[in-house]
């Protein structure tokens, strides 16, 4: 632990640096470099997020016994800088505060903020005298007590009650006849102030702050606190932040939006956070402070001329005229502020070598730059910005691979609407193109609920007036997301975008009624009700109601080119799980450099398959199931033929028979009928079949090679199958690649006695063909022991490929059939981070395979090793394969692009 | 490998020695130190266990090349030695020998033996010439002919064919009218010896090989081929001996006992070996070779007065007049040879220092020793010599505990079948000897059934397909279970062993019909309805229709005195498995040094307490369920006051809740009816909630700390009876010393939620108590990970025990449930060697111990580390926790002595 805490900077100066985030938190190192390059920042300090730990171990009396002095010297040096003085009495300018989170990864919206602290009865005349603006002293008055009664006492609504502040508002709108909070007069935010302060004092017992000392105490505590709030937890389990990392807090002299005419405030990209396309573009607010910005309570305007005008052009009616009088760019109300403000992004933008999203108030007509971090975007935005950054020279390949989110391909690779479907499709109303794609689901009109419909396996929209954090999980399970209030910088869209989840935020025309769970589209009789399928499009904004068929993604020129740079850095290859030449031409195309998995039994339920397939299971002895086999193995062998066709020259791991014989059996009487009179026996041999074959714990039971040594047969026709196959492309000029894979291997004379028989019918079909193909015998790894013996069993095995989703069940001795009646609780608890089947878990499963990677290695060092499973295409997963020596990853084909992304990241950072 | 690969011996000199076992197997090695310390022996030579090894991997042709000059040496010196020629043409005597194989552990009667080889148309003629008896030549080459033929050549009866060879004899038989094969005349052997060499020209199409070194290539070879045979394959699997050892051959010159009545042949022991009693006694058989005293074909006398006295005495109606003139001892009919045999097993037991197991013949009054090696024993007869020994100073007390046979323990502390009422009785079927002892009982099916009879004082067997815990309290009052499916670690075996009750479990043959009540013996017409007698042996795992008397086991002072030499020498502790105070007690009887694991869901069964349970399962919510745990704890508490009281000033280990919640609900409609009526909730309640609580795979689900992290009041209601429990002792002026474990956890922060909550009860008991009792937060290590990621775990745990039956289960990927279907088949085929829920597997299972051991104390170098679980008995396994470093091992209270023995014998060994 360092021993300074607290990090001034102001006036150009700065004890930070950019590079300082993981003490200082994303925004405070940010704060700090716009001061050393020459951009106007107000001044404040930094309190690190060390403190954050210490706070949250020992508490408060500790963190501020600790930073006190250091504190103080930070407001005394903003003091000096702002010319103010926090508690002034009226000698000076008073110096109010900005107290705001900052951890060293983004968490919008997650922490809390108080702005306009030092406020009180004394600050709020010197303001208004100084200012000359009483109304806009008030006003930040009021905002503040609200504020900190919300942060920092805890005051908010009761579920179903309204907001106590927002009563009264409502109540003196009501009392005064006034629309707007901009109607009111300072004496009516006099009023409110003081009745503000009567909520404190009802709700918590206690009178409100005067001391601007208390209140800054207060205040920072309320920050710290809020890292460990229950949406802030859940988001950072969502976006793997550790909690040890805690947040920083800013304390920064506040400058004023909302000063009048001649102020506003906003938020800008450097580029198109949703096209990625190289436009300056952003939102503002004339007399506003910044929370007005992302609350959506007014709709902001567009920065720049051209992005005012697009929106016009959106919105369908309104004329130029009408644009430049009632919906005036920044560019046109503010030209000088504008121009600072664009050389300052341009700037910044230059400096960080990246698309940055900028906080910016302009106070009497100067501009103050309140924040600038690397902007979220869109997975297409990503990858047209990297590649654009690198055309034009900004960043170098490494970094544009480096600075991708492998997950947020996924965006792209997911379908569009089918254009045919579409056509026949209504548009009902059209928001703003939020997060892009295409969605198509039930709606819902609370988040709660969009969870409840998810678990019956609904698909849902969540159709919210605004949302808020508390909605998080419920955006989480939705198809997409609907809102009628807010920007392109709202709740819902940023999350949205995120997530990499379709978003429409902002459809002013819709009036949802969450007590009559519908909602209306403005002047029109359309009503769309709790239940009704709606459709959206994220990239045009258009909804539409009832349901449209989609279609997969075409991918983009830029996109090509990402995935040939991966592979120029790559060291893995990246196979694909497929079962079938379709399964395997799509992942081919996707850049799959063959097949790490085919699982031969999704063969087996075909048409006459599952005949012969039950009538081997049904054979009294191994002629009888001899002759089952017999039936199968043209089938088998003809599937093959097709999938070493499609994946000519390419690797083709087979995986043998894995999974229990009961599982093609079925389990209900009528059925049991219908196959007893196919197979011509007696109903009771199948029941009795049944049970025979039944388990207590299947997983456990016997499936994979068990079944191979239990009934050899079954394992030679199956090699028969595959090395017909192989031979019969070989005649046929083809160069097939074949890769036999035994499954379940817990013990080295599982796999030897496997390897003999595949082996030996190999040499039989050899001599029968009169041709010889070139073929491996390898197995998975997904019993513990096998990894734990990994030395023996390498020296049979020509591969390893990891089976990480068994070797998961099997170490963490979880089912996946079952874990979901603990998992949701074990995540919620925050006894596991992660769901381990989802995202591999290191520590444990991790180890077992460090463990089979060099144990395998130490008997045949040039042993091939591969995973296969969900974890394949899990980019912090893949990056780990990496990190063990693994050869190859494999998965899904939609994922093929992630994972070859995510290994190219991997190479660079390990290399 | 040695360059040298015979080593011979003769005349009082030899080239081995005794402690060459590994190279010259036991039998030449005990053959070479005869030779050094004076017994007669007739000469030969060894060939080395290398040389077998060779055989298997490169053939028959690489051994010839390899030993031949080496053989040629051997046989020329035994030539020298014994005054005789290998193919004599008449000039000399000819020399025959014997070949046999020899491995480092004795193997008895599975491997092949020849003798009389080189025996041909000129030896018989010159034998019958030289010892003037050419009746017992003759009968030497046709039994040559007949050996060779069979161990050779490969001459065996086909199946449901009489013996080729014995067909001839029992045609000549009839021809001549004859009874006994020694009424034959030599003319009648010359003939057989003729049909002999006919049988196998036309069984092989050989002519019968008359070259004597061709002859004795032949058995050689043979003998190493029988080291690969089936049953000997089987037998090491079982006795635990590495395939790689291989076989040693012995080639010794003939000495013959069936030269006349002046000749002999015998085998004896030096002591008892069914009682241990020091007394020499032995059978005999005159003008016999050694075949026919094992093959049973002539009833053999005892050697000495004494044993032959004591013959008559039990055949009942033989006078001693009787006995004398017609089955006299052999120091009755051969006085002096007997003398001389007399001193040589005094001196070869006073050499080897341990009870002696011998062959001799006397040839024409002369006594030859053809091998000495140490005799098997009862567990009875074990421990009796290792104390007389002991006492009489023939050995130390570390040979007297190295030399004992841990698992022989067990035949000592069960009932066992009285001798007489077992010889009357019919064995039915076999199943696993999963529970050593005897019962016998009236057959029952059902578990509630069995409470009732029993109740009637009826004794009774419990007959189930498997077991449950629900059936617990009807195991608890059967005499013995027996059981269609699982294995010996199944529910029933499991238990069973726990209550030290006799059982049979997985006795495939046997068809439970629940409605008729009976079960079937497959393939035979043999049913078995309720209420018949029937008898278990749970050593054998024989099964018998009828009443069998029983008689209890009685521990000799001789056995305790065993283990208070073993507590003297071990240096882990040794604990039980015990649930009840009733179990508790008899296990501190055993000598359990505390309790290591008791399992509080067994009480969960009993009386009202499933109705609590159920209530609590059936409960909607937290409150729901604390209600019912209410109930719970008063009856909780008062088990752990009986079981700590039992254990007073000794550890006693609860395992909090570890079965899944269904185990406590009924799975048939009417016991789910009952459930409902006596719940009082509609009976579709109970059969949804039994819905929702199933599982895929109950033993990686919902269960075990995942229980109590979902449910903490659970493990609030468990911790708050156990010390409750604890301190309401104290207060009594007792001393309880309990360990919490939490079960099944994979990750730290499992542990250490679950040690917040045991923690802040115990605190909150201690308050309301105003009394503190010391007591340990700890948990089992039974999942792959909890090992891996032991160095956390340890932050944490103040002690680990693994749970080897778990640990086990998910290291291999078997579930014991289920096993049953490809165990078997994997033992048979030789996959595996042991069955590893019994006898624990060091490479895989045990390397996640050494690691869990070895990271935990990492973290905390004092760890407290035992085993809790069925091998926690089970001697090597026993071995392989003291040479990890555990602290203790626990186990079913009827293995604590053996548990205690081997783990003084780890000391010894590893010391």
């Amino acid at each position: 632990m360092n021993t300074k805490h607290v990090y001034t900077f102001g006036d150009g100066k700065a004890e930070g640096r950019a590079d300082m985030r993981d003490l200082l938190g994303g925004k405070g190192a940010n704060l700090a470099e716009m001061n050393l390059i020459g951009v106007p920042v107000p001044a404040g300090f930094t309190i690190t997020t060390e403190v954050c730990t210490v706070y949250n171990q020992q508490g408060r009396d500790a963190v501020q016994r600790l930073i006190e002095n250091e504190v103080k010297k930070g407001i005394a040096g903003t003091e000096k800088i702002m010319n103010a003085t926090f508690g002034s009495k009226g000698e000076t300018f008073p110096l109010l505060v900005s107290v705001r989170s900052g951890a060293r990864k983004s968490m919008p919206g997650m922490m809390d903020t108080v702005l306009n602290l030092g406020m009180n009865d004394d600050a709020v005349k010197i303001l208004a005298d100084k200012s000359g603006n009483p109304r806009f002293a008030w006003d930040s008055y009021r905002r503040f007590v609200q504020m900190y009664g919300d942060v920092v006492m805890g005051i908010t609504a009761a579920k179903g009650e309204h907001n106590p502040f927002e009563a009264e508002i409502d109540k003196l709108k009501k009392q005064k006849g006034v629309l707007n909070d901009t109607d009111f007069s300072v004496e009516d935010l006099q009023l409110l102030v003081e009745r503000f302060k009567q909520v404190v004092k009802d709700r918590t017992g206690k009178t409100f702050p005067t001391d601007p000392w208390e209140q800054l105490w207060g205040a920072i505590c309320a920050v710290f606190d809020s890292w460990m709030t229950e949406r802030a937890i859940l988001y950072r389990r969502l976006e793997q932040i550790p909690e040890e990392w805690g947040t920083a807090v800013n304390v920064q002299a506040m400058v004023y939006g909302n000063m009048g005419e001649t102020s506003a405030t906003g938020v800008a990209f450097t580029r198109d956070a949703a096209t990625g396309e190289d436009i300056f573009n952003g939102e503002y607010l004339i007399n506003a402070q910044g929370e007005d910005v992302v609350s959506g309570a007014r709709t902001p305007r567009a920065i720049t001329i051209e992005g005012s005008r697009r929106w016009a052009k959106q919105q369908g009616n309104i004329t130029e005229e009408t644009r430049a009088a009632h919906f005036p760019s920044l560019e046109e109300t503010m030209p000088k502020a504008y121009a600072q403000l664009n050389a300052v992004q341009q700037k910044l933008e230059d400096y960080f070598h990246d698309m940055q999203d900028l906080e910016f108030t302009i106070q009497d007509g100067k501009l103050w730059m309140l924040q600038t971090r690397s902007g979220k975007r869109t997975g297409a935005a990503m990858i047209k910005m990297a590649i654009d950054m690198l055309r034009q020279g900004l960043i170098d390949e490494k970094t544009a691979i480096e600075r991708l989110e492998a997950n947020k391909l996924d965006e792209l690779l997911h379908p569009v609407f089918d254009k045919e479907s579409l056509r026949k499709a209504t548009p009902v109303v059209k928001g703003l193109a939020a997060s892009p794609g295409a969605a198509c689901g039930r709606v819902v009109f609370f988040a709660d609920e969009a969870e409840e419909w998810k678990a019956r396996e609904e698909k849902v929209i969540l159709v919210r007036l605004e949302t808020s954090p508390e909605d998080l999980r419920g955006m989480a399970v939705s198809e997409g997301i609907l809102t009628a209030r807010g920007g392109m910088t709202s709740h819902a869209a940023v999350v949205a975008r995120g997530m990499g989840k379709c978003c429409v935020s902002g459809a002013g025309d819709i009036e949802v009624d969450y007590v009559n769970r519908c909602f209306k589209i403005k002047n029109t009789t359309t009503v769309i009700r709790e239940g009704d399928w709606i459709s959206l499009n994220g990239s045009t904004g258009q909804v539409y109601s009832g349901k449209i068929e989609t279609t997969a993604a075409e991918l983009s020129a830029d996109f090509e080119t990402i995935m040939k740079l991966s592979d120029k850095y790559t060291r893995m290859h990246v196979r694909t799980n497929a079962d079938t030449p379709r399964d395997a031409r799509v992942a081919r195309e996707f850049g799959a450099s063959g097949i790490g998995l085919c699982r031969t039994e999704h063969m087996f339920f075909e048409g006459d398959r599952i005949k012969a397939v039950r009538e081997m299971i049904l054979a009294e002895n191994e002629e009888g199931r001899r002759r089952a086999l017999e039936k199968l193995l043209p089938m088998q062998r003809g599937d093959f033929e097709g999938i070493f066709d499609a994946m000519n020259d390419l690797p083709v791991t087979v995986r043998l028979l894995d999974p229990p014989l009961h599982e093609f059996t079925p389990n209900d009487l009528p059925s049991q009928q219908e196959m007893a009179s196919e197979m011509g026996v007696p109903v009771e041999k199948v029941i009795a079949k049944v049970n025979a074959l039944h388990e207590i714990n299947p997983m456990l039971g016997h499936r994979g090679c068990r079944l191979g040594n239990t009934y050899p047969e079954i394992t030679e026709m199956q090699a028969r199958a595959i090395i017909e196959a192989a031979c019969n492309l070989k005649l046929k000029g083809k160069n097939p690649r074949p890769e036999i894979m035994v499954p379940l291997v817990g013990e080295l004379k599982e796999l030897e006695e496997q390897t003999r028989i595949i082996r030996s019918v190999a040499e039989q079909v050899f001599s029968e063909k009169g041709i010889r193909v070139e073929y491996l015998v390898g197995t998975m790894i997904e019993i513990p022991r096998a990894a734990l013996t990994a030395d023996q069993i390498a020296s049979v095995a020509e591969f390893f490929s990891f089976g990480t989703n068994d070797l998961t069940q099997m170490t963490y001795g979880y089912s996946r059939d079952d874990v979901a009646k603990f998992l949701p609780v074990y995540i919620e608890k925050g006894i596991l981070k992660n769901d381990p089947f989802e995202i591999l878990d290191k520590k444990g499963v991790g180890k077992l395979i460090e463990t089979g990677v060099s144990l395998g290695r130490s008997t045949k060092p040039g042993l091939k090793v591969g995973v296969c499973g969900e974890h394949g295409g899990e980019p912090s997963s893949v990056i780990f394969c990496h990190k063990v020596g693994m050869d190859y990853v494999s998965c899904s084909p939609y994922r093929v692009p992630i994972a070859r992304l995510a290994a190219a990241q991997a190479a660079l950072r390990y290399a």
